[in-house]
């Protein structure tokens, strides 16, 4: 079986129950590829057999956190800089997973967690102001993210730079995203743009933990309820 | 006026001519953006007063060669490895003047010069696989460009860097691409590919040095008549 595996603070325990199911033997015959170099070494750390999309381009299922999460099970995802790898792995995915706690679910995507969309160096700032002219993400906050590429640590004076030597631009909103599948395609085909951090038709099910325990939404459990 | 210097052999002309003209007095009050390392190097040692997209993002005018034009003045370019980085800034032109000669004339883009697209070096052999798996490309060879990022020095064992720290997949085709708006969309739209070397519904004009003469095909012009 052929599992991808996410990046960030929730990615990281499923990455370690993994390697533990697979000491103990509970779990055999698996292969999998990481998100980014972080969850690489903390994979390899744990004995987990590794691959990448080179070698294998389908995945059984893969396994990560979001940031945002509304009733159509659309993400916004990103916030640890990791976008373009997550996507690139997760959209090859029979089935993608999404393990959430309910702090992320939301009624509209936007307001409650910056939306990232990753760009290339050369003239950044011609490429902010440009998405942030989109009509599909109008009235939003274009901010060039500084620091590390994880906003975890957004301190620093450094351009943030993301594993495939990005930058990255968060976009700050106060009002929820009108028509998500029309802003995934806009950015996505503004020139200057590498990807963005909108996951749109991809989940097959999110795993939210709540107060009153586990809840499943998706395709073989309840319908979003928020 | 603020002018867009394109990359290539064609457009070194253009350069030339535009350093020798402000020289004289000719022309007056140009500030031009060079479209790659280059064409930068070459405008600076010919005194072009030089400024970025970050400063300008609006230009009057900006001129290039192409690699293939179509009649309905679409082009493939990227032979020089700088499609990025002209797209970012021809996009913005008012006015995109594309210079060529007549060879490079053609009834459909495709089997006369192979389409590059630009993808993320993270599992680019993914990518590739990906990108020559998509319906509007059907029946291509994908080839990762190997040596220098111009086809113009193609030799060598090392995989091919453009100013943006990515590679480059050569789309070779047999028969000319049915749809290339198509086309156009789904290369940009697949997760890794940062952009592609079809420049579709960006030309102005077309000046066409031939046997007989030059020619225009344009919008001020005459429409195509090959």
């Amino acid at each position: 079986m052929v599992v991808g595996l996410g990046t960030g603070s929730t990615a990281y325990f499923a990455v370690e129950r993994l390697g533990e199911k697979l000491k103990s033997g509970e779990l055999k015959d698996i292969i999998a590829i990481p998100t980014s170099e972080r969850t690489r070494e903390q994979a390899e750390s744990l004995g987990i057999p590794l691959c990448t999309l080179n070698e294998k381009s389908v995945l059984d299922v893969a396994i990560d956190g979001a940031d945002e999460v509304d009733p159509d099970l659309a993400l916004v995802k990103g916030g640890g800089g990791a976008l373009l790898r997550e996507k690139m792995v997760e959209v090859m995915a029979k089935k993608f997973v999404v393990i959430v706690d309910e702090s992320k679910l939301c009624k509209g995507l936007g307001p409650g967690f910056p939306l990232p969309v990753e760009i290339t160096p050369f003239c950044h700032m011609h490429t902010l102001r440009t998405i942030a002219a989109l009509p599909s993400v109008a009235g939003c906050e274009a901010v060039l993210r500084m620091g590390s590429s994880s906003t975890n640590k957004p301190d620093g004076d450094n351009i943030a730079v993301t594993d495939n030597g990005n930058y990255i631009v968060d976009l700050h909103f106060k009002e929820p995203i009108k028509d998500v599948n029309k802003a995934a395609e806009e950015l996505k085909n503004t020139v200057g743009v590498v990807d963005h951090g909108l996951f749109v038709g991809m989940s097959y099910q999110v795993i939210v933990a709540g107060k009153d325990g586990i809840k499943v939404a998706g395709t073989d459990g309840e319908p979003a309820w928020w």
